[in-house]
């Protein structure tokens, strides 16, 4: 198979065109490694990104110990270690053949003179990127809808015991209580709006006054559902 | 609070540095709209994209009969219309303002040139979402793995007993079956790899052998976890 054919099979550069692929092929080189060999290491500067074709890579740590700790493995198709590379740091971790493999190799500054002189490579990327986040980013919202009210529920339930009153402040921003509950700052947003809107709670900002508690000890508990 | 202190806060320009905020600034202009005024219709060329700084802003598709069907409503911090922009196609649906609104208005042609002369900025920017899109397809793993594998026992189950054999290819692509599964390629691929692993199906390709169908019934039954 053509690299190009490749190429346009991974999401990261699926909003290209055909030329805008065969013009990323150009630059592109081919590297084999045998099972166990080192690709980078962590810290080596971000020189250029991979593309898996064949074989499979694991990304890892190594503690003070020297204790391996894999963070992810790669398979055929998979881009590995382009966000260091596109944001110019140097490797974060470890990468290791874990079987005889194929990857195409991209380098980061052929790269940047190819956004310069196409800059709608970049702009193509950067529109199927952000399609992918938004798609990403409704498939969290369906599965985090679920549960994800519920453990809010609770958390504000907490923060009133602990503190002992009915409006207080929440302590972490919200972009930490997503993480925490398991989800984005974009649903958790909605969430707050749509206990707002059904009396569960008023909030202004960072401070929380909880209306209606029995209603909200029904979501936590699984009772009821958020509408 | 100046511009590039609003875009800073932006996933979209998050990999950005000041330097490259303050270049952003400079292309950028304010506009405002009145509740219920329109900001762009189907079918206009995608010249610029918005990010709200004040107000709500609903995008919506009309049905032939002229009824409206809302697709997302965006808040202040939100981007709008960008992924149309990026990959410079005309607007995919209307926005009108919700609220009287205030927004930043980036023209697609300046921010092509910006990158012309700036690689850095695409590249940043195209880091800081692609580590976005990690973290999560990292989230829609977490959260799927709960369900998903359940689903695809009884999915393939299904199958088997739709063709009355226990061997039978995958009907659809991997990324529809994804996709109708709630969750990701990636994730799935992973969810194929252990119930290989744990000996409930050989899969070669699109061909799937079913070995262990008690335990795929008990997965689908939500009985047993796939570990």
């Amino acid at each position: 198979m053509q690299s190009s054919e490749i190429l346009k099979r991974i999401p990261l550069f699926n909003g290209l065109t055909e030329q805008q692929l065969l013009d990323l092929a150009e630059i592109i080189s081919e590297r084999s490694f045998k099972k166990g060999e080192n690709i980078f290491a962590e810290g080596d500067e971000g020189v250029g990104f991979y593309i898996l074709a064949e074989g499979q890579v694991k990304i890892y740590k190594l503690s003070v110990e020297g204790k391996e700790q894999i963070l992810h493995i790669f398979g055929p198709g998979e881009p590995f270690a382009e966000a260091a590379v596109f944001t110019g740091r140097s490797f974060p971790a470890y990468a290791d053949a874990m079987q005889n493999s194929r990857a195409f190799f991209i380098p980061r500054q052929a790269f940047v003179d190819l956004i310069k002189s196409n800059p709608s490579l970049a702009m193509n990327m950067l529109g199927a990127l952000s399609m992918r986040l938004k798609k990403f980013a409704g498939m969290i919202e369906a599965l985090s809808l679920k549960e994800v009210p519920g453990r809010l529920a609770s958390h504000l339930l907490l923060l009133s015991d602990q503190e002992g009153v009915n409006e207080f402040p929440l302590n972490i921003s919200k972009s930490q209580l997503a993480s925490l509950l398991g989800t984005i700052p974009e649903t958790l947003s909605r969430i707050f709006n749509k206990l707002n809107g059904n009396g569960y709670i008023e909030s202004n900002g960072p401070r929380i006054k909880i209306i209606d508690r029995e209603g909200l000890e029904a979501l936590a508990s699984g009772e009821e559902k958020l509408s």
